[in-house]
Parts: structure tokens; sequence; C-alpha cells
């Protein structure tokens, strides 16, 4: 089942997507994914309505360094020796910087050239939960959708935080909906950039695990309904552009596109 | 004017706070001070309603150092020369760990004996706002609360991320209201640990002022209303025990009181 968020004659509501690539429609729901919903059996065409990003979590989690290959390029590129991470220690990003799919991710006027995607798998949680064990971890979750965790090299480098290098407004795409069925094993994250395929990664392929990261976060804090957890990305990510379009797709979700654009 | 949050016959409302310290009472509205409100006519005692975290914000950020004399006692504490941060660059903190007036702070099994608490002026958004100059800033702001940073050392200095040194759920206090009418430059902030005084600094006496904290962070990012601000604390705070109970006093605010507990 995929949940979509979106505006539809001046109002933002919950659907449900359903048919092929290409023709699909969503149809309305009274209410939500996450407290309870009726569908409504009013339909439109996909296109006809503005696609958001699907949900505005109470927290917003971010693994960070949780793939092999972007660990030991983001070493090099500060020509260190790479550092695992020894714990599944969660990070956070910020509700500000959300935009939904096809909204331009806009770069500052006073950035660096270093502005680079990050591809990730995006967990949202479904229902409130405490002390999960790992076998039990992914009973929490709703369904899963992408993220891109837009980066600024220099500030990420040289800021005491990560505020403005990844947390500036629309650095943090996410979309097109929430896949509530998918086989993580099987998934396949690819990036193109102008059409060009940049890297495919096996998106489960993690350092830590969903359910070892959810088991280990909710011993010290309480998941909740529409929080989301964001789970790093693999490889080496190169740069981003005025003008550059940008496309996600992890299969089994979808595809999260959106253009860059520099501020004037 | 106080504007509280509170649990009343089984509903969450706000309301505002009227009357003399002892007798307060409060008057529901229709609505919240972020979106418009009618005021009801409808009055209770403070002592009949269950006060909560004034506001669940949609992006809860937080200064850390920024008070000379905390930056000196945290330097001292691993044993290093005191590093004042260069910029005022914002770090966040997470809507799980916010509890209100009176809830206690739930100290985790496995914790060590290093809890502090950090008594902080928290700043309220009131309305969306972007590229603030440092003259203007302060006119996005609904008004003004008290927080409690809690933080467990030992996580602090070891993880890789603050998330449970001070994200553990409990571990954000925040209240009892918003004022909306403050002197910033008169405030005091004094700190009582069973009822004797730790602490009292000059809140306002910051390394980085509220002002140019707001101007800084609205060059990348867009403020909304029910954001927050924590802006540090001063000094040593000391650590905090089963069975203790914390008040923070802000002047021309009120008071923030908790028991601290340890989980069984």
């Amino acid at each position: 089942m995929r949940w979509a968020r979106y505006r539809v004659e001046g109002a933002v509501t919950y659907g449900v997507v359903e048919g092929e690539p290409g023709a699909e429609q969503v149809e309305d729901v009274r209410g939500d994914p996450f407290s309870g919903h009726d569908r409504t059996g009013r339909r439109h065409r996909l296109g006809d309505v503005k696609l958001l990003a699907p949900v505005i979590p109470r927290t917003f989690y971010a693994a960070g360094l949780n793939y092999v290959e972007h660990v030991k390029e983001q070493a090099a590129s500060r020509g260190q020796a790479p550092s695992f991470p020894p714990e599944a220690d969660i990070g956070y990003r910020a509700n500000n910087a959300l935009i939904g799919p096809d909204e331009p991710i806009v770069i500052p006027r006073d950035a660096s050239d270093e502005v680079e995607y990050e591809a990730e798998l995006v967990v949202v949680i479904g229902r409130e939960a405490k002390h999960l064990s790992q076998a039990d971890a992914l009973s929490c979750v709703l369904g899963y959708t992408i993220g891109n965790d837009v980066s600024e090299r220099t500030w990420q480098r040289n800021d005491r935080t990560l505020w403005r290098a990844k947390n500036t407004d629309t650095f943090k795409p996410m979309g097109p909906w929430i896949e509530t069925d998918v086989d993580l094993d099987a998934m396949r994250t690819r990036v193109r950039l102008n059409g060009e395929q940049t890297i495919e990664f096996a998106t489960n392929h993690m350092l830590f695990g969903i359910a070892h990261y959810l088991s280990r976060m909710s011993r010290y804090l309480t998941l909740f309904p529409g929080d989301v957890v964001w789970m790093g990305t693999e490889g080496k990510s190169p740069r981003i552009h005025d003008g550059d379009v940008l496309e996600i797709e992890i299969t089994g979700i979808g595809v999260q596109r959106n253009p860059i654009v520099c501020e004037r």
C-alpha cells in the first residue's frame, strides 16, 4: 500500500496511490495512516495533485555514517583513515529543510561548490513504541520512503554543528510516498544525475541494520507515529549544480526527483 | 501575557494565566497563540489543570555552549583549555524528550552518576520568518519560557552524537508557560536543588545574543510558529540524583519544577 500526502483543491490530505506506473491515481482518505482513516472514493490522477513530503515528523532521526564505502569516501576526502562508528548512535535533522517531490533544492548564494546529495532509505514509524527487541523492532514501522540528505561539505567540515551544512531550507527532499510492503533485502538504490546513473547499491547493506537501530534507540527514547529515521547513504556522492536534475530510485518504493537551483 | 498549555477535563487546550502568584487562574481559549484564538470565559484554578510543555515545536533548536563560565567548566571537566565557539552555530534537541512542569525526570538504569541539569532561557517563535536582520530579529518572538537541558556526561563525552546524553525521554523539561512580556536585560536565572540555591546568573549575559542567533539562523532556515530555541546555560551544573527536586526560576517568567527519579 502506498500512502501519499498532497495538496488538492487548496487542501492538504492523505491518500492511497494505486495503478500502474505512469497511470497512477490517488484516492483521498479522511484521517491519516497513523491515527486511522476512511477511504472517501474521491479519486484524482496523480498528475493533478501536488505531492508533498509524505510526513512532517515529530522527531527527524538520521543515522549518518551507515555504509562501508561511504565511511571510507568521507574519511578519504578529509585525508584521514576511515573510522567506522562503533555503535548505532542516531543523529538528527530538521523539519524546516523538508521538501516534497519535484520541488527545487535551492543552494544558498554563499555556499561553496561542494554541495552533494546522499540517497537514503527512510523508515516511517507507525505506532508509539519503547523497549523494542531486535526481533520485534520492525513491528512499529508503517513503511518506507526515499530521502536526500543534501550536504554542503565545507560547512560540514568547519561549523560546530551540522545546522546549515545539512539543514538549510530545501536540503531534505523526502518522498514520493510511503510504501508499506517492501522486501528490504531485494531493494536497490539507484541515483541518476541528469539522466545518467551515478551509483547503484544494495539498500539494506548497512553497517547497523534498521532493527538494530530501532531497538537501540527505543531503549532510551519513545518512537512516535510519524517519526522518520533516515538510514544513511553508500559510496561517493558527486556534486550537484544549478540546473541539474536528480532522481533517486529505490526499487519497490519509487522515484524521488528534484531539480537543483542556485539562490539568486 | 502568559500562555499555558494544559490538560483539563480530558482535553488539551491553550489558555491565559492571570492572577497573583499562588492564586493564578487559567482561562481556556479556542485556538492557540500561534494561529489565532478567542477567549472563552471558562476559567480554572491553576492547581486544577495539568500543565504540559507549553509547545511541541516543529523544530527544537539549542545553542549549546553560550555562556563564558559554562564553556570554561565544560573544558575543565575534560582537562582541556576552554574553546569558545567562533560563530553562533545552532544545534538541535528532540521532541520525544519534552516533559512539562512537575513531571519526573527519569534517569535510565544504565546511566552513570554524572547526570546534570542545565538551566536555560527558551525563545518561542511566534511567526514564520526568514532573512531577519539583527535589528528586526526579536519581532518574530512570541515569548519566553524555561528549559532544563538534562545531560548524561559520560554519554555526552563518548557517544558519536548527543542522542541519549541529551535526548533520553524526560530529559527536556520545559515550562511552566510562555511569558510574552519580559525585560531580557533585567532577568536573573536561579536554580534551587532541594530548596538550596546552586547558581544565579544574568539570563541575557550570553556569548551570542538572541537577536544574533535568530538573524544568523534565518539566513539559511525558515523559523516557524512554535519553534523553540534554547539559549544555553551558565556555570557549573551539579549532579542530580534519585529523590532530588529541582527548581529553575527565571525572574519575569516563573519557576519550572521537576522531581528526579531513577528508572526501576
